[in-house]
């Protein structure tokens, strides 16, 4: 097992001279102190590097377990997860009034990125329980906010998100659990859930005193379909009058599934109100619960795009030391037995995967800059914001999740035969990353995202702002010394354009089956930004003066291969979408009957 | 899980259509009985399907395992073994001199796509021993053939390679393994082995009587380096006087790895002569092992492509039967939900594997048939037939097992959640297919040996000879009712020469740092050649009368998607070759300094 290095340097180079996070220091109570930032880094890095790394391996061997209805997570994940919370890492972006440090959440997403590397299956669980904070936070009245956020914020309490059901998956409007109010409850405040929730992720485990489960049910004589959805809290222990945790809640936890990966994260089958019924609080007004998920759709995508690219990181990381260290063949010169890192082919593939991670991370930056902005800043800096975060949020989580497999599946490529024991440690990371693609809706949902609602729901306005700016800062840098990347990405966004047009006229013709055109176009769109994100940090990296001879080099060499070898792919793209849509369209069951 | 069903008529027009297994006919002692060929296909359908596709998942449940020193298969796998040796299906194409049947070795590969579909990890074991067989027959003594090869025929025998050691991977130069005169032995016929070999797939098991390893290693005073090796038998059992299996020899298992995949097939670490060491007969000449190990190398090579389009198809399948069971969505036209077979993206992904099954499977009986023209025709046929063999080798093994890489992940997608539940199976797969792009020469390998001594060594005459024909038989198609698809391949034929130019340029230049275009050559040839096959394969389709108007439609849009959808990759591949050999030449260590 190969040991994880935080990127800090990296991380703060994206952060800085790509994602400009300094763009929010004016919609800021005070300016986001420097120092304070690297040293939460410096901070997070060890913890990630020290903490919760070297349990990676161990908890996907050991796995979660369910006994008589209750998880119990791999040894010494709570002792990681006491740490998680008493460093307040929880916090870091939660409201000051809950107890929060208020920061803004770019700088979680860059703590994030090393707890993601260190332990992708750990991870879930505060990630959870943040999205279900921000559920309560937007939705909840003010008594509900009060008794849960704070003991959520702090890790005290963890929480989790139960939409799926057997036959409501990608498909929500098909969710049959139930919700009645609780005739034995005369002040009529709460309501009886019943039903099976699946897929439910750290669903129970004895890491925090309690779990507040926010699930996804109907009231009776609720409308069919998505609008007759409500949300609820359904606490594991209801909370006695002094708000502590006391009796237990009617929730059983049926089984934890046996997955490809993130064994370490309990995967469960929950029940709820198998005998009397599980009590749970309305949130919001009823009918309404899916506008509580919505809230926080781009935080939670943006989410797994920065699994993608963290899960990239440890792969690369362990890729890059073993082909330092293992020989075979002979060096060029036949002086001596070769690191493999010699030869061409393994080098391929090693830029393949850190050109790749290089515009993945400057992507996730930007977007997170983006996010951090549709919240906080105002008029049309918000509304520009608001309309970009909508446009890259689908691309952060679909481009960056394709991507990952690549990079994981290279760097057990580059480890030969040991990539495929095990005990390497490499495989897991494959595995890990598989269930990426498909979480937090699948990369088809998010490229029918894009190209439905995001490019044709506003005419395009959003990608042609896009477009434009994009091509006006590469102007800029076309004429300078280096300029040739410059070019080449321009002349990838002309060719997007007109694959965009393309799509738009598919998509008004007929919305249904120009979704046969969406995965290409996400994809194209994702080579062409990172490219776009790429030639910035070249261009900006020269003029950073903390950087060395190499680390500028090493920049510049990135870009060069990531336009040489990856860019290319947006033209293949875009030429399936030029030429392909007839040769989709057609396709039926009977297509594949022979 | 699913059933696997044997792709019966596929393979059939495959073989006639695409492959023109006839041209082997005037080369047999008597021709290819067409009923006989269909018999054996159909009993091999159902072998695959009834016997040992139901094994195997519950085989990658329960692994092989090691007991002292001796490995235990999961349960069921002696008996699907037994029923294997029954069928006498290790003898198909075997020597009819030592009871094999004597058919082409091109049925054999028919019959073992359905054994390698059905169940990956037991497959190897036959294939193995097959390889066993050749290697002996091709350069061992009368003695040695008569002795062994009629008992590994029937499959009493089993066998097994033994080439990697830790320091020894693609690097066989680095053997370290030793072989003594064995001084007891006072005909000098035999020699003590001493050493550890790994990755020995089926190293030890219950399955069959005895044995027999084949074991690359040193004699004293072997040169240093490729030159020094030699290639010794090793039986598990020494024989007595009547030839039947005795006294154990000194070897034992150390461990069996835990991988990723392939559960059922125990890769074995193995240590010969830990005791007084252990009995091995020298094969062919001292020193000249390696010869033994390429004699087999074309076959060994074409059987791991043909296990990545095995693999792709049953994963396939699954994901076929799954998109038309599960509903999720409502259908276009608000009637109803549907199954999300009607859904553009899933069509596509379906579509995405249907398209690129039918090229592998074309390349791979193209690949087999010429394999066999290159043993038994003679002449200039003989000729050409080895050129082509040598240069669709590293293709057949290295673009289909990356293909499978695609296919097999697409079918985890297209199960949404349920793909990343191990019970469902198709996960399975997904490992399985992970060890092929790294086994019998890593596809980085392939791309190598394609790049370097199948275009360079013979300055590009098989290759411009392949392209030459190409464009001759898709230059008939043109001006046909329907050749969009052949002037499509055409164009792609066109780039693909020029980037042929490019290569042979960059290599000539300097071999070593050529070959960081390697792999994206392989890559756009399998494209290219997969598009002429299947553009052959529809062209075909309309005159086959056995075909009903829905096959050649099948065939039709399986072809149009392909080259609008895939066949767009290989100019991808061919503008990296243009434009990308300076950023990979400029790599090297620091370049991933940060």
């Amino acid at each position: 097992m190969s040991d994880y290095k935080y990127p800090y340097k990296d991380i703060l180079f994206s952060l800085h001279h790509v994602a400009r996070i300094e763009r929010l220091t004016p919609h800021l109570d005070e300016s986001l102190d420097q120092e304070l930032v690297e040293a939460i880094l410096s901070e997070a890095g060890k913890l990630s590097e020290q903490v919760m790394a070297p349990l990676n391996w161990r908890g996907d061997q050991e796995g979660s377990r369910v006994e008589n209805g209750e998880v119990f997570e791999p040894k010494g994940y709570k002792e990681m997860y006491q740490a998680y919370c008493e460093g307040g890492w929880g916090a870091l972006s939660s409201d000051v009034k809950y107890g929060g440090q208020g920061l803004p959440s770019t700088i979680a997403t860059a703590v994030n990125e090393g707890i993601q590397s260190a332990n992708l299956a750990f991870s879930l669980c505060p990630l959870l329980a943040h999205g279900a904070i921000e559920a309560i936070q937007s939705h909840a009245s003010d008594e509900i906010k009060n008794t849960y956020i704070p003991k959520m914020v702090t890790g005290q309490w963890a929480g989790t998100m139960n939409l799926t059901e057997p036959s409501a998956g990608s498909d929500l409007a098909a969710i049959s659990c139930k919700a009645f109010p609780n005739s034995a409850d005369l002040a009529a405040e709460t309501y009886l859930i019943k039903g099976q929730k699946i897929y439910i992720t750290w669903g129970d485990h004895q890491m925090s005193e309690n779990i507040i489960h926010l699930v996804l049910a109907r009231l009776p004589d609720a409308p069919a379909g998505v609008k007759g959805i409500s949300l609820f809290i359904v606490p594991k222990f209801l909370l006695d009058e002094e708000g502590n945790p006391a009796e237990r809640n009617d929730i059983s936890v049926v089984s934890v599934e046996h997955k490809l990966g993130i064994h370490a994260s309990p995967t469960c089958v929950m029940s709820y109100g198998d005998n009397t019924g599980a009590i749970g609080y309305l949130v919001g007004e009823p009918n309404d619960g899916l506008k509580a998920m919505f809230t926080m759709m781009n935080n939670a995508r943006q989410g797994v795009g920065l699994q993608g690219l963290a899960i990239s990181e440890r792969a690369y990381q362990q890729a890059l030391q073993y082909a330092k260290e293992r020989k075979q063949g002979m060096k060029a010169d036949r002086s001596g037995r070769a690191a493999i890192i010699e030869h061409p082919d393994v080098l391929r593939m090693l830029m393949t995967m850190r050109s790749q991670i290089d515009a993945m991370r400057s992507l996730v930056y930007v977007a997170a800059v983006e996010n951090d902005l549709s919240h906080i800043s105002k008029g049309e800096e918000q509304q520009a914001a608001i309309a970009r975060t909508a446009l890259l949020t689908p691309i952060v989580k679909g481009w960056i999740t394709e991507l990952a497999q690549e990079v994981t599946s290279l760097a057990i490529q580059v480890h030969g035969g040991m990539g495929f024991i095990e005990e390497t440690g490499v495989a897991q990371h494959a595995r890990d990353a598989r269930i990426l693609p498909i979480y937090e809706g699948t990369n088809g949902i998010q490229a029918i995202d894009l190209i439905g609602r995001k490019l044709l729901g506003d005419n395009g306005h959003a990608m042609t702002a896009l477009f434009s700016e994009m091509e006006g800062e590469l102007d800029r840098y076309i004429g300078s010394e280096k300029h040739d990347n410059a070019i080449k990405v321009k002349n990838s966004i002309e060719v997007a354009k007109q694959a965009t047009e393309k799509c738009l006229s598919a998509m008004k013709d007929n919305p249904i089956l120009g979704t046969g055109l969406a995965y290409s176009y996400m994809m194209m769109m994702g080579y062409v930004i990172g490219g776009w994100l790429l030639v910035r940090a070249q261009q900006v990296s020269t003029t950073d003066e903390s950087l060395g001879d190499q680390q500028v080099n090493s920049w510049q060499q990135s870009a060069d291969f990531y336009c040489d070898h990856i860019l290319t792919r947006a033209g293949y793209y875009a030429k399936t979408i030029e030429h392909g849509q007839k040769s989709v369209q057609v396709l039926n069951e009977d297509s594949f009957i022979r």
